[in-house]
């Protein structure tokens, strides 16, 4: 199939871009020093190919990503980087065990309490280094990893996310930034023992050898808020569109915010200027005239949210269709 | 079952606000005047409602929520207010054409082509009455009706979205720019013929006397874009969540910006102050403290979105869950 002939809106990833980018990662970041994160895409067709670049540990942010990695075999280490007190989905995720290996984030009693209650075996103690979002206060991480302990948890280490300095433009800071926000982990990891000491992401990747694995997630794929930092990944998604209307100033494809992540704000489209997106449609000012019935190639401005709105991705090599993966850990 | 028990993050719609609002607009909009836009919710039992209430005509942005609608014996008359140029959708909608009354938008001579060989037999055609989107040129309708009966199309009138007037606050201003918006469309339909005068949405619903029939699908849910203009429709969806992790200034749910339309920003809480969304959480700060394990009604900023990333709806009394609905129109 030529790529003109998928329905639209479609989630399209070009195979050698993103293999440049698994190829690029996987050099930098070799096997377990990367647990690359399934929520930027949410498939695990994608996620085999990471593990085929020898990444066999992986990050979910959802008991479904982690129900959905341990079925498809891709259960050899998953970390869930996420609270979750909901005794149903722990459980769920607890009778798996004998099949895929399970560790779930903890940041409080209750949630220590809700693990061990539910027969879950291996925690991380996830640890506040400057978001504010989840983690315990890095003082508290000792009493919290001896909590565990107590209940007969197996604490593997300490995970933190410095999301915060993702975005942050000038290296300099950006590395000294990253490297006190470590300072943090490195001392919550001495109050709490064990092997793993998980952080990062794809803006703070390559500042990251205190650390025994990188989370990074959205390196496979891009988008165009990461593009804007100097990275070596290259763009593998788009979601591709129909123009459908036509008039003399302006055209609409059929692109809209129900088909893309918007909270990073509007899409780009190259040789043209994205005026507004609505439900089904993003109108845009092209550089040379469109057609209706022209296809348009629309970048996310953030891939994670995006990948979720869509139940396909698109495999595509130059202009032909070679694969079709379904994306299946949507939900929660 | 209680609202509590449900797992999180959770589509829940109050039933009796949803009645009031859906009695509201019935009073003001009777029968025929209204045809709700099924965009805005993407679910046939919230459908049925609508029915029930007297609206027997439909409003739909995409082939699939046509389809799904014809398919649940809701297709008395369904109105796709959206230009489509994939053959395959469009005969797929064409071959249920027995069953159901089908009109297609059209705004071009490649819009009307794709319709007549398609093998559909009803359009309105598309008027630009200044959102630039949609539309073609008002001096172009009569010549783009010509067209559709010379494709032996049946022309039943014309559509118009005055999009950029629906969050206007003045209500003066409002009126007239409303006025004028008619005025282009009525214009237009001189020169098109057909009963159907098409037009409006939720901020406008209530300066329509000179169409046939209001577009409106917000109304029946409403969110806080909406909830700061002064109708008398209630917030009938909230988004529950659970508190996964508390630090001493802030508190963090598990309703994050794949639960949530984030293109009019972010959501409310009720006596907290959002401080931002990330992929799955929602970091506030809660007037009185949070704890790990608490319940939070989360305010989407845009419903339409919001309901197209979820696949069920909780409907509750109070705080009893009453009912599941699916939400089995997402996707094109």
């Amino acid at each position: 199939m030529h790529i003109d002939e998928l329905p639209t809106p479609a989630v399209v990833i070009d195979l050698d871009l993103l293999e440049v980018n698994l190829a690029t990662m996987s050099a930098a970041l070799p096997g377990s020093r990367l647990r690359p994160h399934v929520k930027a895409h949410k498939c695990t067709a994608l996620a085999r190919r990471q593990y085929d670049h020898g990444h066999h540990g992986f990050t979910c942010a959802t008991p479904r990503e982690v129900l959905g990695m341990a079925k498809l075999g891709l259960g050899d280490d998953l970390l869930l980087a996420n609270e979750v007190v909901d005794p149903h989905r722990l459980r769920a995720m607890a009778e798996v065990q004998d099949e895929a290996r399970i560790t779930i984030a903890v940041d409080s009693e209750e949630t220590v309490d809700a693990a061990a209650k539910a027969g879950l075996r291996e925690v991380l103690v996830d640890v506040d280094i400057g978001l504010p979002r989840c983690g315990c206060r890095p003082g508290d991480a000792g009493r919290i990893a001896d909590l565990a302990r107590s209940r007969r948890l197996e604490v593997r280490g300490v995970m933190g996310y410095e999301g915060h300095l993702m975005m942050v433009d000038d290296p300099e800071r950006k590395r000294d930034e990253v490297n006190s926000a470590v300072d943090i982990l490195l001392r919550a990891h001495a109050d709490v023992g064990g092997d793993v000491i998980s952080s990062g992401g794809t803006g703070t990747y390559h500042l990251h050898d205190r650390v025994t694995e990188v989370q990074a997630g959205s390196y496979a794929l891009m988008d165009t808020a990461y593009s804007t930092l100097a990275t070596p990944f290259r763009q593998a998604l788009t979601i591709v569109g129909t123009v459908i209307s036509v008039a003399p100033q302006w055209a609409v494809c059929d692109v809209g915010l129900k088909s893309l992540g918007m909270d990073h704000g509007d899409p780009r489209i190259e040789g043209a200027t994205v005026w507004f997106c609505s439900d089904e449609h993003t109108t845009f000012a092209a550089d040379e005239a469109a057609k209706v019935g022209d296809r348009v190639r629309v970048l996310p401005a953030h891939v994670d949210p995006t990948m979720a709105m869509h139940d396909t991705a698109w495999v595509v090599r130059t202009d032909s269709v070679v694969d079709r993966w379904e994306i299946d850990l949507r939900g929660w």
